[in-house]
């Protein structure tokens, strides 16, 4: 009975937590998720009675897609699978576990976040994390040397979630890589040119591309005088200048890293430079970095990628930032991201997720990144024979956030289905002729509808035209059957004429062309 | 060191079993598995002397598709989505996993095999059993009470693969229901045209599709004598009679299941019927059958449902019989189940998997399946508000695999990229100029590649058309830049004709439709 007492408390408190989330308004999400834990503790408590308290919700950190968000995401999904199929690639697809041992080593730090499933006897496995190392296992297993080839699925991570931005634990990634041993720098250009080409035709406003070479930062580093331990800790301290000030990296390099204040200022100095061509060409003359064999070839290499993203025309969007330390322990050359220039209207976001905005709104942050990872595929090849790789990744949740709240702002309504006409009736027991007719329209492959009812009235079947956006409806009655013919009535200007049944079919596809 | 002795002779024992499987032939599934643990076992030793053993390879029971894979797959869903789509249907999606509450109680014995992921603090979670589970959780989440959708996604079973067969641990299903309070048996037989349709367009030869109702069989028990408590085991009986003879099922009633032998000859009698709407008519008669009331409904209803399929054309196929029994625990009325009368070669299936079958080959068994559900949807509503459903689902990995034979078979070649051209040349020091000219192509729409080489052979560039199929190639040489043209080349018939760089988008496209 103590226990009980004790839940009884528990369930006060939560209701309290509840009470005052609701009374500041906070976000729908962070209530739902408290509601669900007074709901969980209700349950317990409800169990000591023999009254079993079930709760209905999705997973934490995932969400249905309805219809609307649906239409919406195959419309993002055709517009990029289009690019990649522009540019020659195949697709692929992995199961959505894998061996636990094929993700272990992979992902430094962020490994805490992988899902392992339980063991019920057999092997242990992990959810995939991401599509790179699948890809990179695929390649190995198969003993692939070359490929062109993209992979949308979903990924899963143990990540806190932050749902209104676009970020939750279960997300689709669209994967584009090139695998082979090709001349420098052009399988390179073409993923930052379908960058481009991407966030160009979603029309999500202005965007950048910041590029950089992980030999580059590493050459950085060592110039700076970093000693070789640290060049990965530091690196993602450097990774942070996005969402921190240059002060408090330094600091964080002195105080907690253990760099000497010369050293970190030495770094502030190359992580403020930001350029083209012209400043890959600038450190290319820089005394010290130039010495450094990495730094040398990092940049060389820059200068290259450069002068074919000018035959592309995409330098417009890409600027060269030695800031940009991306985490991921596998990538070896060049690294890029793509930032939307946007921001989410502050009204949708929780306060919880404003730290660190500015009063318009929350950033929407990355949308795309990669770069070229060389050593991948040989981690999990037995003889270690590289392939080298490069490739891009969309972070499609988050444009669809963008595009969700597009569509809830603008009057155009989204269609849900593709139905060109409704079979209806305005008289009594004719379901049969519906149902007939109905019949040979999908058998000529005419998306067609008939109401599940004996007797609807007409006035129903027009109504389920009007919302869900059917544009004609083909009506039947006692002398439209004696005379061979459909009333066909288009729905939006109510406009009616009669079409003899022979032609009927090509009269629907002529009118919803 | 007793321990290392221990797994040495495992190792040897394990030896033994691959060696043995080897020579007697078995299939590359089984003995790719014993390998894997004889791999495993050296990898346990293996790390006593430091030396670690990576096993490479998928987890059991998933597979990756290729490119090819992929190719056909993509060609088996537009297909089904089509259909769908004509007949009007939206489409959802909901997380790869669920809570595992939500699954508890669902699936009866089959709970076994649900896949539970490991506690990693916060909620209890398993991967999705089916589609429409989680279909009837999405209805009661969102107070949903009318919707016709499609959802096509995988699912994930601890079941014992036989992936010659198209039987994995993760698979996809593709599922189509209605939902909402209609008219009788009108939904239920737009479900049974959707199968129909499928099946015929798939063109996978002959098919039939079983029909029966949970409440005539409930019925025929009842009036055969069968106690109420032994209806759902004796259904389960009845449930094998596709796959041993009546003899073993009677067997199995009565010494398993107690029954008596007079009980047992009654149901016999009955599960032996098969007809169209005769055959309810007829069952309609019968003095015992037609006072049981649940019988009554379902032949009613049954009787109904054939005249509807009559007006949809699809009674050719169509089949009453009365030996249907479908495993699920939720379903409440109408049931069918489709198969193909093809079987798959017995070459190409194990030994283990020919059990029962004809010396012909494996019959691939069901490719469809689904029924009424009326009262799912309830147990998650808190106030267990009904939402009537019926459903289809279509089981797509036996398609593909017959689909992958047939394309083996085929001599005609199945393409993997869709691009339209190759921007190539003859002579050297011309990447920038093919980079320019594909890039312009992939502006204005095209489909083309490059190769990532300086200067290629013309003959290595003629070759990767030839391999994947591209059928234009547009060739750069300097007399060509001077004259303000592009050599473009059929790679079939290999006829050139210079082409103006202004026209050059325009006649690809022409040649490509």
């Amino acid at each position: 009975m103590a226990d009980k007492a004790q839940l009884q408390e528990a369930i006060k408190t939560q209701g309290e937590v509840v009470r005052k989330l609701k009374s500041e308004k906070a976000s729908k999400e962070q209530i739902d998720e408290e509601v669900a834990k007074l709901l969980q503790l209700k349950a317990q408590l409800g169990g000591d009675e023999g009254k079993h308290v079930f709760v209905l919700k999705t997973a934490k950190g995932t969400r249905d897609y309805n219809p609307k968000q649906m239409a919406i995401r195959e419309k993002v999904f055709s517009i990029i699978i289009s690019c990649f199929k522009r540019h020659g690639a195949e697709t692929i697809d992995t199961p959505v576990f894998e061996l636990k041992e094929t993700l272990t080593g992979k992902y430094g730090e962020d490994s805490k976040l992988i899902y392992d499933l339980k063991d019920q006897g057999g092997e242990l496995l992990s959810l995939r994390y991401d599509l790179t190392v699948p890809f990179a296992r695929y390649l190995a297993l198969n003993k692939i040397t070359n490929i062109k080839r993209y992979h949308i699925a979903k990924v899963y991570r143990r990540d806190n979630p932050a749902m209104t931005r676009g970020r939750y634990r279960e997300f689709y990634q669209c994967d584009f890589d090139i695998a082979g041993q090709y001349d420098a720098m052009i399988p390179d250009a073409e993923c930052l040119k379908i960058v481009y080409e991407i966030l160009n035709e979603l029309d999500l406003g202005d965007f950048r591309i910041k590029v950089n070479d992980r030999r580059i930062l590493d050459g950085m580093f060592a110039v700076c005088g970093v000693p070789d331990e640290k060049f990965r800790t530091i690196c993602s301290t450097v990774d942070k200048l996005d969402k921190m000030a240059w002060e408090d990296v330094k600091k964080e390099m002195v105080n907690e890293k253990g760099l000497s204040e010369d050293v970190a200022d030495r770094i502030g100095e190359y992580v403020s430079m930001q350029g083209g061509q012209d400043l890959a060409e600038r450190l290319l003359q820089d005394p010290k970095l130039s010495q450094n064999k990495q730094a040398f070839a990092g940049l060389t290499d820059m200068k290259l990628l450069f002068s074919y993203l000018e035959l592309f025309q995409v330098t417009d969007k890409v600027v060269f930032d030695l800031s940009l330390a991306r985490g991921l322990d596998y990538y070896t050359g060049v690294i890029y991201e793509a930032i939307l220039s946007q921001t989410i209207p502050a009204s949708v976001s929780t306060p919880a997720e404003q730290n660190g905005a500015d009063e318009a709104g929350v950033s929407v942050g990355s949308v795309a990144g990669g770069g070229r990872y060389d050593g991948l595929v040989g981690m999990f090849d037995p003889k270690g024979r590289k392939v080298p790789c490069v490739g891009v990744s969309i972070g499609i949740e988050r444009i669809f956030s963008i595009m969700e709240q597009k569509a809830e702002t603008s009057s155009e309504k989204v269609r849900t289905t593709e139905t060109q006409v409704l079979v209806a009736s305005a008289q009594k027991n004719l379901l049969e002729e519906r149902l007939k007719l109905t019949s040979q329209l999908w058998n000529a492959g005419i998306k067609a509808e008939v109401l599940y009812k004996k007797n609807p009235k007409l006035l129903s079947q027009l109504q389920h035209c009007e919302e869900t956006g059917i544009p004609l409806v083909a009506i039947l009655g006692e002398q439209e059957l004696k005379d061979g013919v459909v009333k066909l009535r288009n729905v939006a200007s109510r406009e009616e004429v009669d079409v003899p049944r022979a032609d009927l079919v090509d009269e629907i596809k002529k009118r919803t062309l």
